[in-house]
């Protein structure tokens, strides 16, 4: 086979063949298709688009670049994954929730990137917390107390590491087909039994439209199912912070208060319903309602926090330890009236502005700093309440986070409040 | 500005700035921008496309990579430039032809690759011709004989070079941007006054539509035109070889035959056609028809004959010693009836078969083997009559040849010609 030759076919809108996907992705981890002949691949791909077939092949051929975790018990394995959002910290809570329910969580989770944060950063805000574990640590974790948090090992799925940095650098990352393959690899490679897919949409998602994200949505749960993975999905509402808190130090606090049975109402109703699902998917739970008690109940009776701090401990942790927490300093409403916007990207960029993310892969993040949302969307403010607290010792950086505010945050006469205000936090997709 | 901004704006859709343009050809000429940006967005104008103003600020950027050709003389320059064909030796005549109507002609050429001859390659099957000529030497050879054919120093556009060898692998070849910027750059870079442009179009050209050589013909003239250039454009047809002779020192052959008032119809019409509207362009002559005259009485008299052994001369080459030529062996109609095909694909590789042509940039060819058509498309044959001559002094390799060609030339009955036999020879495109 000639790589030029399979470049051409899918630019001129044809299929590719199982051993033709095989040949591009085996012989790039390998190393002999090299870099520019894989983007060119990828732009192709991203403009003309794959099939479910083809798309399942890629996501094979970027599996069998690397290892597969293995099964340690008995237990069903399952997993969550978001698209990624502000104020995500859904993965905290789920991890030990769902081992409280006799399932393992074997969840490989990612960095922040972009105005999009990542739950190892968060994790790493607990003094002691280690995101590299072996997958010897990992089978031993998992065999004790069902659940664990990590990072990829380099043998994971390879070609998805080597991809996704090229994809970065070539104006090939917003592809459903390869955005698929990349999230579906990673998940299918753990060996799991169901998957819930959290796809988010709206400002502060990098698919902002109902279409892109159903489209998303739609794709992946394939995948999934021809994977064998009981496969659902949630499309969720991401035109405001999920919760009160952006950062990464403030959202383990709200994760251990929902943890605890408090926290912000939307925070828990989210976690509660993608986790009701995998109860549904793995026949814990007969139907939603069932399993929402009986999450519920864990939630409400400390078992849960209980299992995350076991968790924590067992990678290195200690949630008693104090973590840092920038200076509060209040954010004021400049006029009275509806909140009407909340920019995700802009509001993305004030954490970033403090440190509290990243512009490049690899680069340090300050744990401290963040947001604390007082206000919601809809909420009606009088001039000089407070909408924001900014979380940040630095006062030159509090002063960058609270200009770029200032253009994230829209406030109107109750009249023009838009169609978001009025959208739901959730729906189902299948 | 940041490479893969700019990937993704073209991957949208959008137009690139001038800016922008130049600062990714630039930095990848200087090596800054690397391969795999670079073939990114290749791919995304293949399948984006761009507009006149963007092809020529892509033109401008690839010729601004390196230097130009000086003026030597008070004569308009003008050169030809064909998108390459089966047999096309057009080149070979016109230079010397258009040198005796008192014009410079600097004709940078190309070599072979895949079916397509190359006129350097043809130069070549002379003893002694060089086509590495310095700028000195190109200077000083038009100041004297007013044309010369040579291949592009490394000064000359090579920005072009790079991208050329980057679009030969990674499946983006055929974008009407991009073959427009790398014909004109080339030939703006010459200094041109004025320029015609052979578009060829059928089963032997890279292009096989109508559609797709008038939309080649008509980017080429708009950039031409921007670049103050006189130009104008014929398409020509393709779907057999122009003249008999197919390879390295038979076309040399055929064009000497030309050059002294004899030779075939085809390709002597062809080439004056070409030169007619180099003369109109440049005002040397004020009718098409005052041009043909003029050109014609050049060959016919001999003049043309005398100026191409000069330039040889100049060049190294001696055109009275004998050019190696392969034995000849008839190959014959296998049936009665008309000729309705002649795949110029399957012809060209009969002759890559032998030796005469390249799979890859750089391999050695044989000058001495070639084809001699006897019979033409719409002619009657009957079986057992010479369709085509073998040139090739290797039994094997002539065996190979005539077995390809079983698949290259269609003979049916007279009724089911098809309706390549009645397209005219070539048609203006304004």
């Amino acid at each position: 086979m000639i790589p030029a030759v399979l470049i051409a076919k899918k630019r001129d809108g044809c299929d590719l063949s199982t051993p033709e996907i095989d040949f591009m992705i085996a012989g790039y981890a390998r190393g002999t298709i090299p870099d520019y002949q894989m983007s060119a691949l990828a732009m192709a791909i991203l403009l003309r688009g794959m099939n479910d077939r083809e798309i399942a092949d890629l996501t094979d051929a970027m599996i069998r670049s690397g290892t597969t975790l293995q099964r340690v018990g008995d237990l069903p394995r399952v997993d969550k994954h978001s698209t990624g959002g502000l104020g995500d910290k859904t993965s905290l809570i789920l991890a030990p929730l769902l081992a409280c329910c006799d399932l393992d969580v074997p969840m490989i989770s990612g960095r922040g990137l972009g105005i999009t944060g990542g739950t190892l950063d968060k994790l790493e805000a607990i003094p002691g917390f280690r995101c590299n574990l072996t997958e010897r640590e990992t089978e031993a974790i998992l065999r004790d107390i069902h659940c664990f948090i990590t990072g990829a090992t380099d043998d994971l799925v390879p070609a998805d590491k080597k991809l996704y940095g090229l994809r970065d650098v070539t104006g090939t990352v917003p592809s459903i087909a390869l955005i698929t393959a990349s999230i579906m690899s990673k998940k299918i490679a753990e060996t799991l039994d169901a998957l819930v897919l959290d796809v988010k949409c709206g400002s502060g998602a990098f698919l902002a439209t109902d279409e892109q994200s159903e489209a998303l949505a739609r794709s992946l749960m394939a995948i999934g199912k021809r994977a064998g993975v009981a496969t659902s999905a949630l499309i969720s509402d991401m035109n405001q912070p999920l919760g009160s808190m952006v950062g990464n130090a403030c959202e383990v606090d709200e994760s251990i208060d929902v943890l605890q049975g408090k926290g912000p109402s939307d925070v828990r109703e989210l976690t509660l319903e993608l986790g009701a699902r995998v109860l549904v998917a793995t026949g814990r739970s007969l139907q939603r309602r069932d399993a929402l008690t009986l999450l519920e109940d864990h939630l409400d009776s400390g078992r849960a926090m209980v299992r995350f701090e076991a968790m924590v401990r067992r990678q290195g942790g200690d949630v008693r330890r104090e973590r840092p927490l920038g200076r509060s300093r209040p954010w004021t409403a400049s006029r009275s009236g509806t909140i009407t916007r909340m920019d995700g990207q802009k509001i993305g960029e004030a954490v970033i502005a403090m440190g509290g993310g990243r512009t490049y892969s690899g680069q340090s993040i300050d744990h401290s700093v963040g947001l604390c949302f007082e206000k919601r969307l809809g909420e009606t403010v009088h001039r000089g309440d407070v909408v924001v607290r900014i979380l940040c010792d630095s006062d030159s950086k509090a002063e960058v986070a609270a200009l770029v505010l200032e253009t994230a945050i829209g406030i109107d006469d109750a009249s023009t409040g838009n169609g978001a205000i009025a959208r739901r936090l959730w729906r189902d997709f299948a």
